[in-house]
């Protein structure tokens, strides 16, 4: 150690590069000073342990070694953004995990999206209005302006029509270059101002009333969903999805506040990345229909109150401390030009309202995609995702909350978790005799971890076959080397090392609907890489990460149904949405208490409901008002400041649950 | 000449740059590639002269030659924006005029600026609420622009309030910040929503009711004014006046039109000269009066159409052709974000309505400012700029009219013309025997110059005393060495050269209020630098302009009066506006025939109306409206469709007037 220099040497490998820093800077910031890029999931808290380096010379105090093993400790491991240099270093960092990823499969390409009601989406506020005009001369010379409101009044019985500085701004031109033949592209206004006045948000050149053009988007806190959508139709013509690029800052809302937040310019960074990712989704519907981004004239968003929040560029700090406040619950309307969208700039966009800190417009979406506020039938509406929100009720009443599940499911804070793409294990079954598992991987290929439901159905076998007890013990006593004691305490093997390993060229490149993208997850094929393969294992530790979420779930819907006096047996339905909800396996699901145990019919899989509600809030006006009078008629339960959460939690910490009269399947099969 | 090379060498002194450039370029753009700057006044016409360079080795294509003597032609010179590279080239650029400027005069600023006209200032749109916020808790975890809009309505009935972006990124951290004591600062609705939605356009921390500001802003093509104004006490605490930077583009709105749609990013670049004199007159109003820029909450605007729209980058150029038609007359407020000033980012900025072409916010300004419309007498209000309007009319019927008067009477297109600046001679007269001239220049050290209220002293001096005819020619018969046959012809010497000899430090930075700005005028200055002192002298070529120009407004007084079947004579007030307006001495106007022939006391001068006129709207939402009305209710003649202009024009080209009768007081004098 030497605390005399004023700054150090780091030396970063494998690039080469060299740079000098002041002592006391973390790892992480070295790295980024260097230009080099290291994915946070976690923000940098020290909690998912996905920023793992090697300091192989020097000295540095490790502030947290929580994620490390005593094995990485003793091969020089430490986490970047805890590590504070206190020497000259050399530091490698070895590749973070590179997904293979599935697109939207063909079977759900073809998916034929419809409204999911019957509305009057020929009200929709863009309208197009052809125009011939009598050019200006000294005996007219009414100015260019005040001339298209006279022809729009004259011609169409428009009146007061305003205009932003920009449209303004190319009128002139537009107008003679088309030789006073244009068509006048209208907002008639949104939910903020529903009468109006009409607001001119293009002026094209020629008769362009034959297409019209507009956007639903959801941004959820993993993936991004773009429909395009015909106005002259109603028809979603085109979707396309993507991760959220906001993952490589943290895989929660928690860590994208706190690196919003606690970051140099992290809000304005996220704002970036998530318009990122949006436009490139427009980019892609664009240039496969053939159609001019900046003929897309409105865009309605759907996404939880953070997703909304970063993407306005709003404050998202007061959303994650109590008394978990948004900034605003029912953004106004803002203009594409404001966000950086690459679609027409004076296109309203319109993010749909939530109900409080961690109920969104993906709930409020969800709610109105899925009907739930139309029937008379008891429904429990779950939106299962990164974070899950459950909404109770009927058409008279709603009630809901969020349960910070975490991202279990998604497979991070989980061994061998992975996301649900090329190479992880969806499914798994456990021989009852010989406790070997069988198993089915995305992509039909060597396995490279476990995806969510691959866990569900994995923990549910686990504890039919009996090798973890209902508390999520593994049940040490059993013959069979899948059972050992590993680094991180009792674990069980689902493939072997070797079962792992595949030529390269299998699962690379899969042109066509596979892409790369560079993650933050699984440093465990990482460390392969450098390490050699390694086994796919599930942990005890995992195990109770994995009840814990589905705990919080369960818990949740106890609360909702006590909380107005009725009981979890008499719900008549339960709806499930959010894109992972769409791969769950009711019965897995049911035997470790993830869901309520009642049968099989009263459960709907609904897709993407956030979408769906976003779409038919683009729409329809009338739908856009029912979304608002959802999200106000819907009551928000603060979970964390229910008291009774916690006993329910409690009481669902076991598989698949401790009240086993609850679940009286799960006792027929045991 | 050889035109086998693909580029020729320039070099340009006395900087000694050498660049490359291709042939066929011009000697302007030449000069612009090599990052020097050279004003073009006219736009780059060659109608102006002022862009002389001296080709001292090399050959260029002269396309004009008309604004340059004999003498200047056998030395070499040659129009930069007129003359084509035809080889290798050496071109020194002489300096353009260096402007010592007087600011505004004690006197003036001492003058203190009212209200013209009782209204209720109170009902201006701008206010300040305090509130204090219950902190947000998890029984009442409303969000935060939800529970502002809630207090607003609770503490001060204010209901429905909106917010743009910018506003709502900062709602949490001030609140947080502010402990929940701030001072919300809402635009109530501007004349284009009079009945809101009210706007918040900021949030301060604690009570920040106590003080309230905006600014009402005069775009003259010259010179660019601002007014403080204390929204609390209705007062113009402050001024500041600057010349337009746009001058270097241009000397008039025709010059400007063609340099915004000519010269690549011209529009662009005019706009941000604009709103950088604007910006810094505004940073020197706050600076002297202990303000934060950002608490200028609103600006009212008025200026001529091209001035308006330049000001808001609207593209001008159907102002110039036929049939000279605005991209609008009454542009919708726009934020002062959307153009880049220094004030609060959110802050409505309103430009008053236009009526024509050539008939703008200045002129309606005017006509509020001047009280016209309220009155039962017969009036005519001029508005004497670098363009010229004119309204007849009264508190029943407005009839208007633009004259392009030209530059001359602001010194620009006279051979030793100048503006009112420092060194001009502004008032002359001639000895009726000797014919030898007494003058008095501003600041009170030797001429360099005459400007606008110099030449018509000078003019009326002239016909008086016989040195000029009724049409302006030079009578060579009298014996006066001051006669003379010059370069440019027949001429007349105000100044001998010897008299415009100083000792440089009477001039050079008088500090405190003289400021040094470069222009584009008078290369006869520059010249003086290069070939010697030169003599002040009015040529027969001026005189002719000055006739012009003075004629242009006398045919308007004479178009507008007998298109309502009235008789000059009939006018019982005459109204002068405008700044150069100021500086007129009534009988010399009415000798030369640029006033009509009326007693005095039936002239008024009111000083710069169009500044005084936004500042009355921007206080009074009555007045404001007010001034829709007098927008719409003022009709505007076209001079050039009117088929009687040219015959009116025609017979006002004599001194005063080919019509005697009309001018007996100057037919008694003669």
């Amino acid at each position: 150690m030497d605390n005399s220099k004023d700054t150090y040497h780091v030396t970063l490998k494998p690039s080469g590069k060299r740079i000098e820093i002041v002592p006391g800077t973390l790892v992480s910031d070295a790295i980024d000073q260097a230009g080099l890029e290291l994915n946070l999931p976690c923000g940098g808290q020290g909690r998912c342990g996905r920023c793992k380096v090697v300091v192989e010379e020097g000295q540095v105090k490790r502030r947290s070694i929580s994620r490390l093993s005593r094995t990485e400790l003793e091969q020089g491991y430490a986490l970047a953004c805890q590590a504070v240099l206190e020497s000259d270093l050399t530091v490698f960092i070895p590749p973070q995990e590179v997904i293979l990823r599935a697109l939207p499969s063909e079977k759900e390409a073809r998916k034929v999206i419809t409204l999911p009601v019957e509305c009057d989406w020929r009200k929709n506020p863009v309208r197009s209005f052809f125009l011939e005009i009598e050019p200006p001369s000294l005996a007219d010379n009414t100015t260019d302006f005040e001339r298209l409101q006279r022809e729009l009044a004259r011609q169409h019985g428009i009146r007061g029509l305003v205009a932003d500085l920009p449209v303004i701004k190319k009128l002139g031109r537009t107008m003679r270059d088309a030789n006073w033949r244009v068509t006048a592209v209208l907002d008639m206004g949104d939910w903020a101002s529903p009468d109006g006045p009409p607001r001119l948000i293009d002026l094209r050149a020629g008769d362009r009333t034959g297409s019209s053009w507009a956007v639903a988007v959801d941004i959820g806190t993993t993936s991004n969903v773009v429909y395009l959508v015909d106005l002259l139709t109603s028809q979603v013509v085109d979707t396309a999805a993507e991760y959220n690029a906001q993952i490589s800052c943290g895989e929660d809302v928690i860590s994208r506040i706190i690196y919003a937040t606690k970051q140099e310019g992290g809000l304005d960074h996220l704002q970036r990345l998530v318009v990122q990712t949006i436009n490139g989704r427009i980019e892609e519907l664009v240039e496969r229909n053939g159609i001019d981004p900046t003929e897309i004239d409105k865009m309605t968003v759907a996404g939880n109150p953070t997703m909304i929040h970063l993407f306005l560029g709003l404050w998202p700090e007061s959303i994650r401390l109590e008394p978990y406040v948004p900034t605003v619950n029912h953004p106004l309307p803002v203009k594409a030009r404001e966000l950086g969208l690459h679609i027409n700039p004076e296109a309203t966009v319109d993010c749909l309202p939530g109900v409080g800190a961690y109920v969104g417009a993906d709930t409020t979406a969800g709610v109105l995609g899925s009907l739930m506020y139309q029937t008379e039938e008891l429904t429990l509406f779950i939106d299962v995702g990164t974070n899950g929100e459950i909404v109770l009720g009927n058409n008279d009443w709603l009630l809901s909350c969020a349960c910070s599940a975490g991202p279990a499911f998604e497979g991070a804070g989980v061994h061998s978790g992975m996301r649900a793409t090329i190479g992880a294990i969806e499914e798994v079954w456990i021989n009852t005799k010989t406790y070997e598992p069988t198993y089915r991987v995305i992509g039909d290929v060597p396995p490279r971890g476990i995806c969510g439901s691959g866990m569900i159905s994995l923990l549910a076998e686990m504890f039919i076959t009996g090798v973890i007890d209902k508390g999520g013990r593994i049940n040490q006593s059993l013959d069979t080397p899948r059972v050992r004691i590993g680094e991180h305490g009792p674990e069980y093997v689902i493939a072997w090392a070797e079962e792992t390993q595949c030529p390269t060229s299998n699962v690379k490149r899969q042109t066509s609907n596979v892409k790369r993208q560079t993650s933050n997850h699984a440093l465990s094929v990482a460390e392969g890489v450098k390490r050699g393969a390694q086994d796919v294992v599930i942990t005890e530790v995992d195990i109770a990460n994995l009840i814990r979420a589905k705990a919080a779930f369960y818990a949740g819907f106890s609360v909702l149904t006590r909380s107005v006096g009725l009981q979890l047996a008499e719900v008549e339905q339960v709806l499930i949405g959010g894109a992972f909800g769409q791969y769950i396996n009711v019965e897995k699901a049911i035997q470790i208490g993830l869901l309520p145990d009642m049968p099989w019919e009263r459960f709907k899989f609904l897709g993407n409901t956030s979408a769906l509600g976003a779409y038919t809030a683009l729409l329809c006006p009338d739908m856009r008002q029912e979304v608002v009078d959802i999200a106000s008629k819907m009551t928000y339960l603060e979970l964390s400041a229910d008291n009774t959460f916690m006993d329910e939690f409690t009481k669902a910490l076991f598989l698949p649950h401790t009240d086993l009269a609850s679940f009286p399947s799960v006792v027929r099969l045991l």
